[in-house]
């Protein structure tokens, strides 16, 4: 298989230089008494200190900064609720631009809140995926935005990409580097990466049981849609997208699944002994970890939270 | 005034040396939300990531690391059932001591247990501050252990200063630096580093109201006794010490009170903005500044947050 236009080395080093200065290169930390728990040396890559608190402004900013001057003028639009939103927003902002929402009516308030305190101007739609593309379509033919699809989108996989640059540049050669997978943004650009600077580091996706369609495409070859998902893992309830698909399907080694109690377990373990905290989603990777010791042992073990945006009223423990 | 035994910048370049490789030099974080909504530069010097979640090891570290190797052969005891007796524990365990610990049998099972995991030997008491000194005295008398006071010891107070030296040593000359008030130890610490290092910078005891005996200790010049102290802010119950007090009335600039309210919004702004968890205690210095904005302006304002230890499933929002 010939994979064409997916991102070049070049092509994130670019984004990583467009991001320089503007989004933070977030702190690695280490925790000795996970390490003992796990058996393993693991680094933390902390994108949930990232702006916007998840890695999500990576790739956002990279797609909207990558844009021509003409396009840029016109504004972005996505729809989405959750990180990508407030991502897409503060880099629309930061770029003199303007960022359209489409946001179904149901979506929680807090998320609500969120997005409009980044200065996006919000539509609602009602809670399908046909209204959602239909009112984001009638957006785009009235303003002439351009449409940052949240994972789908080369620009934003070769953003994500960045996360897992910065970690290798400090550690050099990892074993493993671990990444929770919904849409797959992270996962394919961190294979990307680390398939071009450290080959024999391993890629691998974890995903919550309830929500194993990636797991499921990755074992068939073919993408399967997402139906019904149940994980309180709510960043990851998406479907793979075709060009994280392909990326996934040739660089990333393995996914591997974990049920929600251990993805509490661990998210709760995050919390208590390194006092950060990570949203339920980015607690997959260390809950495989914690499912599969013998794997993992004495390896040097990359993990990205990836975010820390949580309803502090709506706790899982 | 003259004060004769307070530890002295040597005092505290030793307790640094000792501290070296051992105590985490922990990060200094700063956020541009928390900065817009207080009108001042703020760096925030994480105390919670600190070994045992709190600052509290440097100063139990230093104080068993300079024991006598007759004492030290004969362990430690203190009695308390907070983050100093967590610290004692491991400062115990890392010089190949023993740490007997004295705690009420009313602590919180959580409390027991993360002291139990850190090896100590607990002996419990009646939850009177009788029985606690009459059973350590006890501990005492059959070990010949060395009582490690939790904050009224100069090797406590100068080891509790390497945190405040770490801030000036990263940033210079600060405008402000801002510590929580209890026992005083982390307070004292910080304001006789600030005076041999950057004597401009002014240091604030931040207390909360309902436990405001350093305010009018400062106030009135003589040590007023804690007193039914109703605060969320579990680590500040305690009364000043003579030593702590001396320290402080000559080198804090001012002690500033502040409601809980404020305090249990400040710990909200900081687990949701900055995505790190700090325990009440931690939180009252922010509190005072955005009780203050005028005072701050436009200053750079370091603030110490001192720990990150939290029960999950009591939280006060």
């Amino acid at each position: 298989m010939i994979l064409k236009n997916i991102p070049s080395i070049k092509d994130i080093q670019d984004a990583a230089e467009r991001l320089a200065g503007i989004a933070h290169n977030t702190p690695i930390m280490t925790n000795n008494t996970i390490d003992k728990l796990s058996g393993c040396k693991l680094l933390f890559k902390c994108e949930n200190f990232q702006k916007v608190g998840a890695f999500k402004f990576r790739g956002a900013y990279n797609a909207v900064a990558s844009l021509s001057k003409e396009k840029l003028e016109k504004g972005v639009v996505t729809h989405s609720s959750g990180n990508h939103a407030a991502a897409l927003t503060l880099s629309a902002k930061l770029n003199n631009t303007k960022a359209y929402i489409v946001m179904p009516k149901t979506a929680p308030e807090l998320k609500k809140k969120a997005v409009k305190s980044y200065g996006a101007e919000i539509t609602y739609c009602e809670p399908t995926l046909k209204s959602r593309e239909e009112t984001a379509q009638k957006v785009i033919d009235e303003t002439g935005a351009t449409f940052v699809h949240p994972f789908n989108n080369y620009s934003i996989i070769a953003g994500q990409a960045t996360a897992a640059m910065e970690l290798i540049n400090e550690y050099g050669k990892l074993d493993y580097i671990l990444t929770p997978v919904g849409g797959g943004g992270l996962l394919s650009g961190t294979s990307l990466l680390a398939n071009y600077l450290s080959p024999k580091t391993k890629v691998i996706g974890c995903e919550p049981e309830g929500a194993d369609d990636a797991y499921r495409s990755f074992r068939d070859g073919k993408i399967y849609p997402s139906e019904n998902p149940d994980t309180i893992c709510d960043g990851l309830l998406t479907s793979l997208g075709e060009k994280t698909f392909e990326v996934i399907r040739k660089y990333v080694d393995e996914i591997i699944t974990v049920d929600d109690e251990s993805n509490i377990e661990a998210m709760r373990l995050v919390w208590e002994r390194m006092k950060v905290i990570i949203e339920s989603s980015s607690a997959v990777p260390l809950a495989v970890v914690l499912n599969n010791k013998n794997k993992f042992k004495d390896k040097l073990v990359g993990i990205i939270l990836s975010g820390g945006n949580v309803d502090l009223n709506k706790l899982p423990f």
